[in-house]
Order: structure tokens, then C-alpha cells, then sequence
């Protein structure tokens, strides 16, 4: 399966070339030829679009124009273009505009339906990794990224976390989680271990682990970071700590004693996907100066044996924990936090490995490439890098400053182009709870009317594409459109 | 203390005028009293604002103007007004509307001290309550009335529940509760009991009531109705039996087995602060059709003694579940819901006492009079008649509605007479949790700015005057005042 990688400019990660590519010990090959097909396919199918409908456009005035097209639709992107379009393009012009839409949707769903699929066929490492967790100690792993649409493959491609029914993942601008909202689901998570003793009892002793995940550009530090904390580290560091430090202390000044959680903090450089973990202390405490690169740690061991390898991550976490100086703590973390801290690094050398051999030094899209907005709870499920700029919100009014920063990338990308935004507006519901589905639907249809309010002129001229739908909870459910 | 009472045309409850007031051996007759002094208080203070406003605005060109005001105020509303506003008097006129909404905010504040303080004093009632409560079976009475003015006395008039830390409320225009925020609500009540056996253990076998109050008008039954149902009772009654049903459902789905919750449906005439409380059956469900009436039972058992009116009550009960036709049910409800109910209605006759001694055989307020708009999570402990209009939003997006009807009343109520609409913008923030209080305020700023964008004449003309308060979570809390 190695042999189906696409032929691209291979590198040494991190830079230093060395005209072949490397092969670290503990890198899964196998895995990453299947998550290059899969990126291949998820982009390709994006990336068909505007030459697809560019070649039907130059069709326009041919005798049955819309047989023709729809044949190379067929054949170009997969799927039909909707007929009515199509017939009615010899009056005023064919509506790239709505094919465009038409299309990026199309190829969203696509994308999700291949994802869902894939999902499916990883039951067994679902169990592996439920199981890792627990022998880790944790009973439920929440992680907030930056909403930046360069995280948007973090679990998957950066972690290579799957997603269970304990670990999930919910990203806000600059990795500013809502203390109030994780706080709820802390409880709900524990109830049901008191009540059903799922996935732990309320006796282990098994801990609640909270991470946030901030992110960085080693090629351009001061400008591709972190938008929403003005592409400065330090700042988005401390933004980060101190929100981890409040969700704790919350649920330490709300529930007494023995209310246990660990925090953990990551950074991302997005050029390359390497990661850097803040590393405990003993009490649970992180410091912004005490941490592990993957990037360096990668370099010092991919020519050592594999076992020789594994060691040398636990030795560098011990050492960050030994650290001296500004990043000083007060001891090692307990060693369910050591196993999931080495097993997160050498995870994460698969994937810089992955990103050195598809694409070089660094990625060529070191900015923004998003392919459409996603508004509202998201799409779990598609974890991809660069594919949507991502507006989690449950109102315009609290998140139209998420929007704004969205609808600004879009004009550059797509609107001074002459195409329109995609706007793929989602909202899980709970089929288990009478109504929620309607309310998700209605929420929905809320959220777009706002949208098109705010942005009046793009509404106007057809260039604010809004695509509603809905999803039922369990990961993995089917998308279900609910007005075009 | 009952000859504190004012002298107001009195008359036999339900407007069978017999020319000398009803004394029911049931009701009672100190706490009426009380109440009165405090709606007297109350509304006074309210009620004083405008004269006293007019009075020293007939002073504007006299002498030591200031001076003349200030003693004005402080001996009519207790309180100096802001020196600057009539130091700048001579230069463009007094500002009329400035002084009224200080005055609207500072009435609002001593009312709300006053019913913190009253709250202080009732701790045994409330250690009282809560053993009721348990009594009966309960561990949580979870209230959600009509967002209504002529609805903000449920609890401390027309119910006489005592606020305690197991019984709240929670006002939805139309009663139409949010069931995923109640869910919630039920999670970290359950949560609480397994973790700390608060208020009773999980092995205890209580229950989880959730209440839905509706409202009707007698005398002009489809005008003065509840406004969200367009004043139709049977649809008031049909949405919120519902809603009851679907949260009840929810929790039976995500939380298998054992869930037990019990639903309560009340209805009050806001003519006359009568209920009508629907009796569940055997099983928990029910009825549009099967309730008792308080006001007709008031009538039946006011000249009893107090032992045979009480025994009538439970008689009402015991008839009601073997109602046949329409409201027919499979059986009576537990013993805890039936001593509840009887328990509600018995203080309900004192409410209907009241009123018919204050106010003869209504109110003469049958619609709305309220004196401000409060946004947000409303002054849980301000609780009295047609003071405020009331609309709970978290985003001006989701609550546009409601707000709207709020600014139509004041539009007739204030600014036809030239007044502002005084607009209190309160949230809870609980002080266990670090950042809260900071979020709290930051959302009555983000709200107040979309108020003001939204009604963008009544801004620039200074009609909209918007307080922002924020408090901590424990009934009685100060309110903080954020920014005026
Ligand atoms: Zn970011
Ligand atoms: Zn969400
Ligand atoms: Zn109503
Ligand atoms: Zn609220």
C-alpha cells in the first residue's frame, strides 16, 4: 500500500534535505498511504469543480448543451448537475454561480459519506483506542483547537486520535473553549458513570482529560499564526493555560473534593503538522516553557532501532519534566499521562513524515485554501486540513465576528473570482429528545436568515451560497439536507 | 396585622358581591398582609416617579433649583437624583427622560433589595418548604410559567412557594421551556444527588417535578389571553402539555430506565390569580380535561371549618381522577403529587382572598402595565404582578420576538407620553466558576448593543434606557450594577 502515495517532492521533515525520504521506525506507512488517498480524493473532488464547469461553460451555444454537460459532469465530478439549470441556460446564461454551489455541496457530502464510511471499518481501532485510554486512566478526553481550518484534520491526520464515544473534539476561535459549556458536559459525563458505571465506574478513580490545542507557523510566525490571537505564540499560550486552569478550577469550586481532571495544552506548527505537548507537573500544573517538540525528537531518533525510539520519548518527557529554569514544575505527571503524551508524539511523527513526503519542507498552502464555511456544530466527521474555515456558533450575534473573519478569507478566495461562498450551515440534534430534530432544523433556517442580514450586498448578487442540514448525534450518522 | 390592609373595595372572590369580604378559614390572612405592604411599597415607588418628576420639573427656573430638587426627591422617592443632570438644567432644558430612567433603576434596585431582605427572613419557611417537599417525594420542582407580566407573582403570590435551593423557575413566552436546557438541569440535579446525596440520595426513590404554568383571562378571554397562543387557551394548554411530555420522554431515552420524572400542568386566570391545576393519573399522564378549579372550590368550602375545607380539597382531587368522558384516566396520582396539589391549591386560596379584598372582583389591571423590560435572566427574586415585562434571551437573535412585543406594549405604555423605556439587562453568573462574572457582563453589553442596533430610532431619540446588572447564582445575591 506504501507504493499508492502520489509521486510528489519528497524531503527530510523538518528541512534538512537530504534527497531521500525518510523512513522513521515508529511511523505507520500504512496508514498514511491510506489517509494520502483519502486527502487525494476528499481535495480532488474540490479541486474538479471549477475546470469541470468551466469546459461546460464553453459548451453553452452547442446542440444539446445539457445532455453534454451532465455527461461530463458524470464523468468529471461524478454526479449530475441539477437539469433545470441547465435547460434554462440559453435565456439568460448558464448560473455558474448555483452550479458552483451545487457542486462544492455535493462534493461535501461526498466527502462526509467517505469519511462516515471510513469510520465504519475502523471499529477495532475504535476498541484499541477506548482501551488505551482507560489503561491510561482517563474516562473521557474533550479537545478544543483553534477553529483555524489548518486544524481541521487534528484527530485524524495530527493525532491519529480516532474519534470514540469518550474522546471528541469542539473547536473556537484561538482555542477559547466555553468554560460554562465544557463545565456541562463534565457533568453529564460523570452522571452517567454514577448512574451506569459507562465507560468507568464512579469508584476507578479515572480521570475527565481536558485539552486545548493552539498553533503556530515556523515559516511565517508573525503572520500565518493564530489569527484570533494576532499570530502571537506567547499570547495564544497564555490564553489557552488560562482557560484550562479556569474549566478545572470551576469544576474544583463547584463539585468539592475528589472532582479529578487533567489538562493537557498542544501547539501545532501548521507548516509541517509537528507538535509540541506541554508537559504536567505532578500536581497537574503546565508551564508555556515546559514542553516536547515532535519536530526535534523525530530528527534525534529516526535512525535508531524502534525500541530504541520509544525509549528516547519517554527519556524526553522526563527530561521536560526535570526542566530547570522559567518551565521548572514540581515533578513528573503520573504515568497514564506519560503513556498518552508519548503515544500523542509518536503518532505525530507518522504524521510529519506524511506531510515531508506528500509535500516537502513544508505545505504548499501555508495560508488559507478553505474550500467552503462551515457554520455551526460542524462536520465531525470530515477531518481534513485547509477544508473549511470553521465558524462554530449557535447564534450570529455571539459568533458574527468568527463569520466576519471567515466571509473576509472567502471574498479573497472565491468572490474575486467571480464565485460564490459556500456556506454549509449543520447542526447536530438528538434523536433521543422529542423535537430536537426540528428545533435543530429551525435553528438552522435562524442562523442563515441572520447571515444573509448581515452580508445584504453578497446576498443580493448570489454570492452567499447557503447549504442547511442537520445530523443525529452518534458519530458516523448520515447528513440530512434540510433546505437547499 | 391584618388592619394594615388598605381600604380598597372589597368583595366575595369570584364577583358574587355579597357586600362584606370572604374569610376563608383556609386562608391566609398575616401573609396577606405582608404581600400587601409589599406590592404597596413596590408599585409606589414606581408610581411616585412620575409626579414627583412633573413637580420638579415645575421648578426648572426657580432659585438653587438643584438644591429644591434634591430635597424633592429624597422626600418623595427616598433617593437624590444625579447631580449633573440638574446642574446642566439651565443650559438645554432638564432631561426629563434621563431622570425618569434613573429613577425607573433605582426603584427597580430597592425593590429588589426589599424582597432580598424579606427572603432573609423567611429561612424557617423555606426549611418548612423543603421538608414539604421531601415529604411529598420531590427533590426538585423545576417551574416554567408564561414569560407574562400579570405571571411574575407565581411563586411568592399566587403559589406561595418559597424560593429554595431545590425549587426554581423560569420563564418561556407562551410556557414553551427549552427542553435541552431542562435535561441539562435535570443532569446536574441527579449528578448532585450521587455525588453528594444532596437533597436526597440516589437510592432514595424521589422524583424530578417539572411544572408548566399557562394563563387565561376570564372576563375578556380572547384579548388578555397568553399574547404567544393569540390568546387561545386551548392552544396554550395543548403546547405545553407537549412540551412536558417531550421533556419527560428525553430523559426516559438518553437515561434508560429508573429516570423518574413527574410533569404538572397549572393554569392561572389573570384576572383573579385563580388556578386550575391538572391532575396527573396513575401513571404520570395527563389531561386537558381533567383538573380542579380553585375559584369554584374556594366558593364551596369558605364557609366550612378548616378541617372539612381541607378534606373537601382532597375530595376535589379524588373526583377529578375518576372524571369520566374526555378526561378519563387510569387512576389516581401518588399519594406525594395528590398532598402537592391540594397543597397548592389551599394557598391559592389565599391569593384569590387577596385579591378580591385589594382589588374587588378583578384586577383593574386586566392587561398590561408594566413598568420595564427585563432582559435576560430576569430579578428571580422580584417576584410580583405586571411590574416588568419579560423577555429571557441569551442572544437578541434567538429573542427578537419577544423583544419586539415588549418594545410594542412600551411604545403605548412610555414613549406615547414621551418617556423612555427603562430596558434592565440582568445575568446570573456564579462566582465558583473563574471568568463567569466577567462572561455575564460581556453578554449584557453584547445584548444591549444588538437592543440599540435593532431599534436604531428609539436609540437616537433616548428612548431606550438600558441598565446592565450582572449576579451571583444564590438567591438574594446583590445585584451588581455593570454599566448604566
Ligand atoms: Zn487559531
Ligand atoms: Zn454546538
Ligand atoms: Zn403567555
Ligand atoms: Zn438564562
Amino acid at each position: 500500500p506504501a507504493g499508492a502515495l502520489p509521486a510528489r517532492p519528497a524531503a527530510e521533515p523538518g528541512g534538512d534535505l537530504a534527497g531521500r525520504p525518510c523512513r522513521h521506525p515508529l511511523a505507520d506507512r500504512r496508514t498514511n498511504a491510506r489517509l494520502a488517498h483519502c486527502e487525494d480524493s476528499v481535495k480532488g473532488r474540490f479541486e474538479a469543480i471549477a475546470p469541470t464547469l468551466k469546459a461546460i461553460s464553453a459548451l453553452q451555444h452547442l446542440d444539446d448543451f445539457a445532455g453534454r454537460a451532465q455527461a461530463l459532469a458524470r464523468q468529471q465530478l461524478g454526479y449530475e448537475l441539477p437539469q433545470g439549470i441547465l435547460d434554462d441556460a440559453w435565456v439568460a446564461g448558464l448560473d455558474l454561480k448555483a452550479l458552483y454551489a451545487h457542486c462544492a455541496f455535493s462534493a461535501l457530502k461526498a466527502s462526509a459519506a467517505q469519511f462516515a464510511d471510513d469510520l465504519k471499518n475502523q471499529l477495532e481501532q475504535l476498541q484499541d483506542a477506548r482501551n488505551f485510554f482507560l489503561d491510561c486512566g482517563f474516562h473521557a478526553i474533550d479537545i478544543s483547537p483553534c477553529a483555524d481550518g489548518r486544524l481541521k484534520g487534528l484527530s485524524r491526520y495530527i493525532l491519529r486520535l480516532p474519534l470514540t464515544s469518550f474522546s471528541w473534539r469542539k473547536a473556537y476561535a484561538g482555542a477559547l473553549f466555553d468554560v460554562e459549556t465544557d463545565v456541562r458536559h463534565w457533568v453529564s459525563t460523570e452522571l452517567r458513570r454514577f448512574r451506569e458505571g459507562v465507560p468507568t465506574t464512579a469508584a476507578a478513580g479515572s480521570r475527565y482529560l481536558k485539552v486545548a490545542v493552539y498553533h503556530t507557523s515556523s515559516s511565517n510566525p508573525c503572520h500565518e499564526g493564530c489569527a484570533a490571537h494576532g499570530s502571537n505564540e506567547h499570547k495564544a499560550i497564555e490564553a489557552a493555560l488560562e482557560r484550562l486552569v479556569q474549566f478545572r478550577q470551576a469544576i474544583e469550586n463547584a463539585f468539592c473534593c475528589g472532582a479529578s481532571t487533567d489538562i493537557l495544552l498542544i501547539g501545532v506548527d501548521t507548516d509541517t503538522d509537528a507538535i509540541k505537548v506541554h508537559v504536567p507537573d505532578a500536581r497537574g500544573e503546565l508551564s508555556a516553557h515546559r514542553y516536547v517538540e515532535a519536530m526535534a525528537l523525530y530528527r534525534e531518533t529516526a535512525r535508531l532501532s524502534a525500541d530504541s525510539a520509544r525509549l528516547a520519548v519517554y527519556e524526553a518527557i522526563s527530561r521536560a519534566s526535570a526542566a530547570s529554569g522559567w518551565g521548572t514544575g514540581q515533578g513528573e505527571p503520573h504515568e497514564g499521562m506519560r503513556r498518552l503524551i508519548a503515544h500523542l508524539l509518536i503518532n505525530n511523527f507518522s504524521q510529519i513524515e506524511y506531510v515531508a513526503e506528500l509535500y516537502g519542507e513544508r505545505y504548499p498552502d501555508i495560508g488559507h485554501a478553505e474550500r467552503f464555511i462551515s457554520v455551526g456544530d460542524g462536520f465531525e466527521e470530515v477531518q481534513m486540513r485547509n477544508v473549511a474555515y470553521y465558524a462554530h456558533l449557535h447564534t450570529l450575534e455571539e459568533g458574527a465576528a468568527d463569520m466576519d473573519v471567515g466571509i473576509k478569507i472567502f471574498k479573497g478566495l472565491n468572490v474575486k473570482h467571480g464565485l460564490p461562498i459556500p456556506v454549509a450551515i449543520h447542526y447536530r440534534y438528538d434523536a433521543r429528545v422529542p423535537g430536537s430534530r426540528e428545533r435543530a432544523a429551525a435553528k438552522a433556517r435562524r442562523v442563515r436568515d441572520a447571515i444573509r442580514a448581515r452580508y445584504p450586498e453578497l446576498a443580493a448578487q448570489g454570492f452567499l451560497a447557503c447549504h442547511l442540514s442537520v445530523q443525529d448525534q452518534p458519530t458516523g450518522s448520515p447528513i440530512e439536507t434540510v433546505e437547499a
